[in-house]
């Protein structure tokens, strides 16, 4: 078996007894009953996935994963793909979107050169990025599939690596991602995965006018006829017309299902990633929290298919590398804060309500 | 002239200026342009609001106003009045829900007896609250005023001297209110103010079931028949229908904006709040954000009528103390770090969008 097998071994739906004392805790605690609303629900599933009513976290972890794609080549970006690898120096520089919500979330920035079409050794040999990259860019998904199966297994596999390494400090993890044109094989997981029309799911992603709009479309469109995807199969959907960002960001929620920790899910690209994982492994749901509705139009449909009815936050985002995640880390801190530190009306002597 | 008048006179309009300078610095930051929607927005808010583009938050104060109602002999609340002092101690040893927020937040609170209905010296004393304690409590205001002119106006006055001295030490402000029954009184101010019917805007505060939200919208509306309120004339509503925490918010948020510092505004009986300030003095309005938006269905019409399309979070909140506030300022913060962290497409040679 490899990696792939033994991780998905060790990954086991939320944990119901800690959930029922986390609800018996908010159920009495000194204010007006579930007041404090979608923290109180959010509360009872971190006790599920962490097994206790008493989670903690200690460190905070965004892992923002970059790779490039061959599609560029059909002009669906306004952006050309250097500006990929210019913004991982960006990011290793501390001047990023990303790095700025990070240290407001007092929440580490991990890097990862998931496959990103430059030579980015001298950062990785400096220990500035983690190097797992798997290629120069993907293939260009409009003429035929992005990766082999081999290195979509790969891809896989390296964000679940990254997943158990971080995992003996961090506690709560949030993806992200970078590259560019990654909004194209992210809506062709979409259409595939929710059977919903390309027209319904693709949006403007950099900032495209009405007609590359509807030449994105047709590409989203092409690149699965010419690819037919198995709907069923997350690694053929990888493969197919996925990125290597998209991959690593599967395997880094894998892996953080199979080390019981939360795992907040940025925005359009990690929804991408999270339904691949999905389809991969359907209990990695219960460990999913969604940070934010994108702009992207296709956004909500990914998160309905994956239960989520409303996410944490919606400020009109649409840049990923992670900003929706990291800013929602505090919402879930304050969730932790309530199951944790608030008095009961017994523990505070407060006077309760007439029944 | 007294307190409440000088520190008009203090009152300006946003400064046009630092907005501009703030426009055309987040116009150039080397992301997707505007890709971070709401907190863009809100980075220019700020920079008006402090004449700078650069902002600092040295420290953050949630103002909690603590009062009691007479009205609550009409039966309009699920909770006693005895449930406003044992709070306030709950506040004073850190064990209620702004606490927990609060220390997520890293801000400080501050508990205000603006009118509690108990004898808080003994906390007043040991400096474990601030003593601006006009009455114990309001009276019925469904058989007459709450209180009267002048101590409408002590009240505001209270408020604003709160917010000029933590104005020396902090930069951001949270309201924030403790009071069994304040919903009634917030909601007849929400109806005076907005000339909506009473059906539209009364909620079930704590916990009402159908019956007896009829009967509270019945004293909201008797309260309103009997008083009079003038709907232009913010202290005349105070006294008329309001409540001294009520009062309090209204001039802490007044002396916040005289001291140029934004102030969050948090839920329904704030929101009343920030309604009679600006019947008071309409430039405040300037100087707020909303942090969420309460389940209270008034609460939606308030806002609206004070500029707010949509407020930063909507988490079904409905507990007041500062609770929304306080989850809030981590966005602000935010909001900051990408106005003066970010760097631009040149700071950090990123290529910029195809024209």
């Amino acid at each position: 078996m490899g990696l792939l097998e033994t991780t998905k071994e060790k990954i086991f739906p939320q944990d119901s007894e800690a959930r029922d004392h986390a609800k018996a805790r908010l159920d009495n605690l000194a204010l007006p009953h579930w007041s404090l609303g979608d923290l109180m629900d959010m509360a009872i599933e971190l006790a599920g996935m962490t097994q206790t009513v008493t989670p903690k976290i200690r460190k905070k972890a965004i892992v923002t994963m970059a790779g490039d794609h061959g599609v560029v080549a059909e002009g669906v970006s306004k952006f050309p793909s250097e500006v990929t690898p210019q913004m991982v120096y960006n990011f290793v520089r501390g001047g990023a979107g990303i790095n700025a919500l990070c240290r407001q979330a007092k929440a580490d920035v991990f890097v990862v050169d998931m496959g990103v079409a430059s030579d980015l050794s001298e950062l990785a040999t400096a220990g500035k990025i983690i190097d797992k990259k798997i290629g120069f860019g993907t293939n260009n998904i409009a003429v035929g599939p992005a990766m082999s199966d081999a290195m979509a297994r790969k891809a896989i596999e390296a964000g679940i690596d990254v997943a158990n390494t971080l995992s003996k400090e961090y506690d709560l993890f949030g993806t992200g991602d970078m590259g560019i044109g990654n909004t194209t094989p992210s809506t062709a997981i979409a259409a595939v995965c929710t059977g919903k029309d390309v027209a319904e799911l693709t949006g403007r992603g950099t900032g495209l006018n009405d007609e590359q709009l509807q030449h994105k479309m047709n590409i989203v469109r092409k690149s699965i006829e010419v690819n037919k995807p198995d709907p069923k199969n997350g690694l053929d959907i990888l493969a197919k017309v996925g990125g290597f960002e998209i991959g690593g960001i599967a395997g880094l929620i894998i892996g953080a299902a199979a080390n019981r920790k939360p795992v907040l899910v940025d925005g359009f690209i990690s929804t991408a990633g999270a339904l691949v994982a999905y389809k991969i492994e359907p209990f990695i749901r219960d460990y999913l929290i969604f940070s934010h509705r994108s702009v992207e139009p296709g956004h909500k449909h990914m998160q309905e298919l994956l239960g989520c009815k409303k996410p944490l936050l919606d400020l009109n985002f649409r840049l990923g590398e992670g900003t929706g995640a990291a800013l929602a880390m505090n919402i879930v801190e304050a969730s932790i804060a309530v199951l944790t530190e608030v008095l009961t009306f017994e523990e505070a002597a407060v006077a309760g309500a007439d029944k």
